[in-house]
């Protein structure tokens, strides 16, 4: 599976680094960079400063140019020269088979036309030559866990925490607040900063990261996505190997999209597509910076069991109150406490305390460590209880100092999630201790519970079994739409069980073909320029006797004359009529920017049109995804029956979204829409059958 | 409109007050109640210490009992004894006149049975004699901008930030977290902490602060309602006054409710009643505690006009363009920068910048602080910025320090909002010179954007015109259904227009009915034990002739007696049949617990029945909002007219909703349940018609 994206291995760890505008003038960007490289990393490998006049930088021999530099003892080239200068650098790179070039440098994709054609020859050196490139326009790669930054940042010698959550982003330097953010406890040990991605991107550091047996989450900030299929691809690595990733997308609102566009050269996909996709790839989606480090810390813990409920435990009623109220709204799993815990707490707790879940302890623990330390201890011992939510609502310096020693003991002897919130704003030494003991706590109680949520849902995606490789494809040029017999033909050849229909051309065989089906029968006027048949007067329903069809016949030619006298009928689609109390959906195919061809579905009429109540999957889809997709639908209940309907025919709508997907991988590029609206669903073995399908192809001579 | 609520004048600023329960004794309660009042105060009034056997405390002389104070010179009694003892100590209150008593013991309502009975000795105390009693089971009372603790509280000592937001609490400890929150800049000048609310209860508190001319902003922690209406009431209060208030429910959630009855005695109505009548009546609901003060902060600063847009501006494009996403996600209008503010920003800022909104000055900011001074300037004189974002993605020491103090000496000088966003966990100099300037720095960028869509929303619901006062009750015991003829004669009765229908007994008066109304009609069995006459088989639609009314008379009759053979039929309603076409609503009133009856409103079928998409409205209803009522519905679309649909008669349906308002209203506390289902809402111009109706009334022989 891993087979299209290289090994990094070299680039992780390399044995030899060249430093390609390595500089030792006061504030050269080039200065920090091999300052970073030789005085603040623990490199033990060579490094080779590459300078064309100077002869000695930091007691290290300096190299007049990449082509003087000893064979085969390069693994990585760091470039800090000047845009112009960049691609005669890696040509030279190339041809003295250093494997990865890092290039810094900025002036690229991200600055305009002449940029990214000038970006646009490094991909293509790329190709022509296996050099893999990183970058450019980017602070460079940090590999904290051994110590080596290979990045001119000066921010690089206190990143100084490093551990098993892996950190992928684009545009650079909003990674330093995930790192600051998990600066104390299990911290990042690889951060990967795409830049503008002329090579090597998102995707290679995603699934590198799933093969590197010490990072146990990756965490992605993702701006634009630039190739969806080989996301996806990264994002099975990733499943395949069980780890969570969690990623936060900017561009999701329209002012996002924006800005991300002025700020890298990537294409943002519509916000509910990349969601949807996430959601099919097992992706964990946070929806703020802060959410990225603390959602990745907690999936660290493992995944919370079926019996790992919340347990709120405080020393005020009304926060109890809240935090319930709170952990309530978020959807999040209340444990029930054991009858010994309760028992356990009773026995140690004044009388007006609260034993069940959320736990009032009341403020005489403040005045009592020991007791403080006893009553945690046994909710944490508690069977049911999988994370205690320990809110603190107040500052009370030396006491509150206290609360938090004994959660921090508590923690380091429990296996179980210890989340505390620090409700103050006066961040006293209590808070002070538990930021530096790595307990991460939150500062407000909606941001904890939307990050567990987000932890017991993300689990939830991670354990789904594997899905598939989508099928990619960028958009081709011209494009046109079939009639509805050429598509509906195309479908039924596929084995997508369509109306039996008959084109007619006279009102003498229009009778003959509605006997041959069988009435009631439904006509359909037939026109290269109608492709809105109702509201051009062309349909006609349920239509029962010989004399009915002639009528029929005659009033759609009347009311399609009257209404498009442009249009040229080239006949009229006799159908089978199906029977009235089927519920209506729409299944669509779209080719997003990003993810190629996206299946959507909704509940027809209204749902789609006004309520926006649809939902995606990239394709190709899988059988289980097909019933969880149905699942999104806002209004899913209408299709499990309501008002004594029966249940619609799940199973066969599920076969057809399987279908309409496997037809769409046939098809290949070329196909650039298809709607299927409506698709008649009758109850539990009636079927889903397309009653109109518009197809647009390229290059659509049928 | 404030006759119903006692002037507490003298409890917020009295002359003299008594601590009966005072003590000397190292740890007792009382001793922190007289050392508040005595050492940590700035109360220029006379202290009297209660106590049995003391003569001296403080250097103050002591009094024996209540009875021996001297005439007239107490205001308020503070109370600090045992439980058993205060009634005893009411009793002497009033017997002296003492105007208020404030109540801290606990042992009340919150502890079960007995503990209510005796509570509701305190209140029924009051109703006979005057005496007005806050608490009990409270921390007390507290008057930051006189410096008055009358609280036992060993924090008062610190709250040392008076402002203008005045803070109303239940179930106590809570409020020292926005007195925390707010401990720089504009802070709380009165707390008041409402306990068990014997007697005083939340409404007095609002409606005090609401025409207290040193409170700008009224922030509500609240817990349980207690008396709708009253609140009701309170609320109208300040916004006559313009003072907007801010509160914070909690039991929004079935946990939540939960832990809220078990912490106070109080009913808990259901959520989203509560948020409805909230919206109604002006309220700015905020969902967690840090946004109860942040909001009520932002909120000091005055409404926005419809020219204040948001801009957001940063050093990094990462930042940016993540920032500028959840802005738009959480729909804040983003401003559009004069052409003078671009021009004036390109003049100073490196060619890479962005100028526009989303403003991303680059990092050459950070080194140089007369232009970081000068761009925050040039943003805060566009004339179409009301509030800039500045969000600061990393903590770089003294160099985000200076950036701080940047910020802090440009809001010196400019009306405009502005919010910083320390999103870095390294919470360094800069954040604390932030915090200390009062500036109120957020930690994340969701919070800030959920907290100033909040202040936005607000303050259109603050200038929105005031409403009537609504139609408390409580429930009364036996009830019962009026038949559909009943009722709808009721409702025609009170000018309501329903069908004209008439009851038929035979089936030759059904086609004597029929005639006189004039075909089509529809059909109606009538039956005091039928209440869903669909499934009973006994309606039937479109009737258009003499014979149909005679084959309609026989299926109905057939159907009820083979589906419902226990019911007793009284006859046929024949009515006019409306056009098809018509959209179907569902009008419906019910009793809320906390805030009496309650007006119900969503498109019929699945749109209430499976999408919950109804929303709600104390009665009664003012015009504006039966208007914006509507507007909440998800599927409001369908009503404007979609897919080629005229729209529908909003208008009648309005003057609909206003009717039953009234019928409500006129009926009084005997309305137990309104069901009009469906209500027929033709075209403009065509009306909207309740085509059946379900009417409930306690003592119901109608």
């Amino acid at each position: 599976m891993n087979d299209a994206f290289p090994d990094l291995g070299r680039l992780v760890a390399p044995r030899g680094i060249a430093v390609v505008g390595a500089s030792q003038r006061e504030g050269a960007q080039g200065r920090r960079l091999i300052d970073n490289v030789v005085l603040h990393s623990a490199f033990t490998g060579a490094v080779f400063p590459v300078h064309p006049t100077a002869t000695e930088m930091l007691g290290l021999p300096c190299f007049a140019s990449v082509d003087d530099l000893p064979d085969g003892a390069v693994d990585v080239a760091l470039v800090m020269v000047n845009a112009t200068q960049v691609l005669p650098v890696l040509r030279q790179c190339a041809a003295r088979r250093i494997p990865f070039a890092v290039v810094m440098t900025s002036g690229f994709a991200e600055v305009g036309a002449e940029g990214a054609a000038l970006q646009a020859e490094i991909t293509a050196l790329c190709g022509a030559t296996g050099l893999r490139v990183y970058g450019p326009n980017c602070p460079g790669f940090v590999n904290l866990r051994d110590r080596i930054g290979m990045t001119f940042s000066p921010a690089f010698k206190d990143d100084l925490n490093p551990g098993p959550i892996g950190l992928a982003t684009q545009g650079g330097g909003l990674g330093r607040n995930v790192l600051q953010a998990l600066a104390h406890g299990p911290g990042v040990g690889l951060w990967f900063s795409a830049g503008n991605e002329a090579d090597l991107g998102l995707p290679n550091f995603i699934a590198h990261m799933a093969l590197d047996p010490q990072i146990r989450v990756i965490a992605v900030l993702m701006e634009g996505i630039q190739d969806g299929a080989r996301l996806i691809r990264a994002l099975q690595c990733a499943r395949a190997q069980g780890k969570p990733v969690v990623v936060l997308k900017i561009g999701r609102s329209e002012h996002g999209i924006r800005a991300a566009q002025s700020h890298t050269a990537s294409i943002a996909g519509s916000a509910q597509v990349n969601s949807a996709v996430f959601r099919q790839y097992g992706v964990v989606e946070v929806g703020d910076l802060h959410e990225l480090a603390t959602v990745s810390r907690m999936l660290l813990a493992g995944p919370p069991r079926a019996t790992d409920g919340v347990c709120i435990y405080t020393f005020s009623g009304g926060t109890a109150a809240l935090a319930a109220d709170l952990a309530g709204a978020a959807g999040l799993p209340m444990a029930v406490l054991e009858p010994r815990t309760e028992a356990a707490l009773r026995a140690v707790l004044p009388a007006f305390a609260s034993t069940v879940n959320p736990v009032d302890t009341t403020a005489d623990i403040l005045r009592d460590p020991q007791m403080a330390s006893t009553c945690l201890r046994i909710v944490c011992q508690d069977a049911n209880v999988g994370t205690v939510v320990f809110p603190i609502p107040m500052d009370y310096g030396e006491i509150t100092a206290g609360m938090a020693a004994t959660i921090l003991e508590v923690a380091a002897h429990s296996a179980k999630r210890i989340v505390p919130v620090w409700m103050s704003r006066r961040l006293g030494p209590g808070f002070e201790a538990l930021e530096r003991g790595g307990l991460l706590p939150f500062v407000s109680l909606s941001d904890a519970f939307a990050a567990l949520q987000k932890v017991y849902a993300g689990h939830a995606a991670v354990q789904a079994p594997a899905v598939p490789a989508p099928h990619g494809g960028a958009d081709a040029p011209a494009a046109a739409a079939l009639s509805e017999v050429q598509a509906k033909a195309l479908l039924r050849s596929a084995g997508i069980d369509v109306p039996s229909g008959r084109l007619a051309t006279t009102a003498d065989e229009a009778v003959r073909h509605a006997e041959a089906i069988g009435h009631p029968v439904v006509m359909k006027v037939v026109s290269a320029q109608i492709a809105h048949k109702t509201e051009a007067g062309g349909v006609r329903l349920d239509i029962r006797s010989a004399p009915d069809v002639r009528a029929a016949w005659a009033d759609i030619h009347a009311s399609v004359a009257a209404r498009r006298p442009d249009a040229q009928v080239d006949g009229i689609l006799v159908e089978k009529m199906f029977p009235p109390g089927g519920r209506e959906l729409l299944i669509g195919v779209h080719r997003d920017a990003a993810f190629g061809p996206v299946l959507s579905c909704g509940l027809g009429g209204i749902h789609v049109e006004v309520l926006k109540d649809v939902t995606h999957r990239a394709i190709p889809l899988e059988r289980a995804e097909a019933g969880r997709m149905l699942r999104e639908i806002r209004a899913f209940a209408l299709l499990q029956g309501v008002r004594g309907q029966p249940p619609a025919d799940l199973q066969a709508l599920e076969d057809l979204l399987l279908a309409v997907s496997d037809f769409v991988v046939q098809q290949g590029p070329r196909l650039r829409e298809l709607d299927l609206n409506p698709v008649w669903v009758g109850s539990v073995g009636q079927g889903a059958v397309p009653l109109d399908a518009l197809l647009v192809l390229d290059d659509a001579a049928a």
